[in-house]
């Protein structure tokens, strides 16, 4: 492979070092990266070379006894240091020259990836620098290419995914894009597709005449921690639902693809998001719930009379002949009785109006990860009764498998080899968002229902 | 529930000690046999009454600690025993007569069920005996019914069969006749019914566009043991062929009745055995494999040079639209590797011509009872690869079940309580047949494939 340099933007933060170092440590113990490489972080706080690799080493966020002692140190010699602010463009200069020097001891014009780990309301003002740098630009023709990944969330709302979109678009070209969802690089979600397109047993019933419901879940025991800030801004809407729970139903929803490679299977998903009925002033009584729990207005960096939700419920609807009147319950909180991300299938059963006697496929997203079909059968003895029986399977079956790879690991990897199939297209972005904004202008006089933390359900 | 005799020909024989006297202990202790209730042995030994009580005590093969034994000896006070023979009238006047000190003391009119626990050839007499005797008739107008409980082999092929059914049918109505393929009475067999038809997961695809084959095995380790002198005169084809094997087929092929009550379940039986395409001298060749294990020869009762098949695997088709052009493999042996029943379900998939990849349901009806499914995953880690992932359910798992009712006891439950649902029909038993010798009639020239105790395959 090429050799490649990753500049991370916003270097000590806490996702690179929770997620990203991590996940770039295991692919270089897995040897998964490039022989050449290198990381360059890129941030405010002063730093000596070696004050940044001890800081370094004190935030990797790895399982003592994880990687061996020598392995680190090997993949933290690859890192370097660029201080710098984001808005000055002489700091930009310095990031420039830092990589001709790595590209000079490399004697090669490396691929470079930068990776934006910085709110996002500075990713405007840094695609600017990064092109009028030259950054952006493959050292000679077409060798070197540059990609730049971003986090969600990705705008605010239509308008300024929008205008992020087109600031993006000014200076890089799709398929240099790569916007980071790290849902979909879940081993579980990938599942997703596999099995209903390999199970020929489950595609003929795909549809709303054998569909009674789907039910997307995103629950979570812990309420807002140290993000109260942060989330108060945005609520659990934009948190969760514009991104990971929209990307759940693109998958269990989606047409199959002509081919499956990235581009088929990304327009197939932003196709699903394209068909999503708005909400509308009319329908949002009906649709949605909208809940904030008990003693969340006391958390740290929440406003006092704040609305913002905690928890929502909305029953959508796809315009497709496909899902025709078959409602999709998106559901997600905070401080709830239980953590668990899954996706549940009901079958209608035709012989019965009994909502008791359907069949349930259930993705388990996480915890355990796995996938369970609740199937009726009878009830040894005279009567004849039947009674439901769940077969399952988990990942942790897997024999040779200890710890599931990290969704980030995948998500690098495929960065460095353009694979763009588990990341969200510009499509996809802004037509999750003219759903979600459809929500967002429709819901204000929906009524905010209190609920108890470890609330079972919100009604 | 009404007064009730049990009359059992061949008490002494080992049906009656190895199943219908366990199972009827079964019933009397968890209080599901009438509280008036009677057995009477008939046999041609000599036995006082009390010697038959030591002689049951001592043959009545249950495990050690399986019953109190206070329940044991009270279920045993209600058994008489007559000696008499099955070729002499007077013998069934002293049965009748002993019959009726029987019901004065119940001081009741009883029903009255005669099991024909011996050998097929004697059937067609005893049952003119029966009948001139005036045994098969009520006491007093519809008071005390009289039911008759054959157990297979019914007939020797379709012209035995009809002659037995003539007979039995100048002496009794269809719904006085119980014939006894326990096979349809087990648990497991059962549930394919309930499985099918309450799960709506499978019923859209249970046809020729969605299966791809079916396979049903009924496979056994052991030999002939000490059966060898019957077995030699019958062969693996009329000994489980013609009974378990095409019951299993036709609950698996059947269609829906029109109500799920004996009449109709038995009719939709009966109309899948009646659309077997008959096996012809033409397609003989392609469609059946006869084997014998090495060694069988020389097994106690079996002819010096038998062609006696000990192994089978028939290709059949049914000519109903459902099933178009959809093969059944038959599949039976003795001296083979594994000791198994279970039905095969492939699913097609349109995407691939890899037969590794179908969805396969099985059910296994023993050992082990349950029913598993073989589903494709996706195999953690980078490779968009999938591999076969069994979701499984157990009868074993039932948390409150520690022993699986044995099918007698069914089978003799539904008998006294008059529900034909799990016993083959006149109209089954004669399209069994029909199917049956079309086989034995074609394959007098397909070779006899020699195989080695503990074969896994024959070919």
């Amino acid at each position: 492979m090429t050799s490649t340099i990753f500049i991370i933007f916003g270097i000590t933060g806490d996702l690179a070092g929770r997620k990203l170092l991590p996940a770039l440590l295991s692919l270089y113990v897995k040897k998964q990266l490039p022989l050449k490489f290198a990381i360059v972080g890129f941030s405010r706080r002063l730093f000596s070379k070696e004050e940044f690799r001890d800081y370094i080493r004190g935030h990797i966020n790895i399982r003592s006894g994880q990687f061996k002692e020598e392995d680190i140190k090997h993949f933290i010699d690859h890192m370097y240091y660029e201080q710098g602010l984001f808005d000055k463009s002489e700091s930009y200069s310095n990031l420039a020259f830092r990589l001709k020097t790595i590209d000079d001891g490399f004697k090669q014009c490396s691929n470079k990836l930068f990776h934006l780990s910085i709110p996002p309301i500075l990713y405007e003002s840094i695609f600017d620098f990064l092109s009028r740098s030259s950054l952006t630009i493959p050292c000679r023709g077409n060798e070197g290419w540059t990609r730049i990944l971003v986090e969600k969330p990705f705008g605010n709302d239509i308008d300024t995914a929008k205008r992020i979109d087109k600031k993006l678009g000014e200076h890089f070209d799709e398929n240099q894009i790569f916007r980071i969802d790290h849902y979909l690089a879940k081993e579980a979600l990938q599942n997703i597709l596999a099995f209903r397109f390999t199970n020929s047993l489950f595609e003929p019933l795909w549809n709303h005449n054998h569909i009674d419901k789907i039910h997307i879940k995103l629950l979570e025991k812990i309420g807002v921690e140290n993000r109260g800030a942060f989330y108060d801004n945005i609520g659990a809407l934009k948190d969760v639902g514009q991104n990971h729970m929209l990307q759940m139903l693109a998958l269990v929803a989606m047409e199959a693809p002509d081919k499956f490679d990235a581009e088929n299977i990304r327009k197939e998903r932003s196709k699903i998001l394209n068909h999503l009925m708005p909400i509308t002033p009319k329908n949002v009584g009906s649709r949605i719930v909208k809940g904030q729990y008990e003693g969340y207005r006391l958390e740290q960096g929440v406003r006092e009379y704040t609305k913002t939700e905690t928890y929502f419920r909305l029953e959508t609807y796809i315009n497709t002949p496909r899902w025709k009147d078959i409602p999709f319950y998106l559901e997600s909180g905070k401080a709830l009785a239980d953590t668990k991300t899954e996706i549940d299938i009901y079958f209608k059963n035709p012989n019965t109006v009994d909502e008791e006697k359907q069949n349930i496929l259930t993705f388990r997203i996480q915890p355990d990860e796995g996938i369970k079909i609740r199937f009726w059968v009878k009830t040894p003895g005279f009567e004849m009764k039947v009674e439901p029986k769940t077969l399952k399977f988990k990942y942790a079956d897997f024999p040779s498998l200890l710890v599931l790879p990290d969704a980030y690991e995948r998500v690098l990897y495929d960065a460095i080899t353009g694979d763009q199939t588990l990341f969200t297209s510009t499509e996809e972005v802004l037509n999750a968002w003219k759903y979600i904004t459809s929500v967002i202008s429709s819901w204000g006089n929906v009524p905010l229902t209190l609920y108890k933390k470890g609330a079972v359900e919100v009604i």
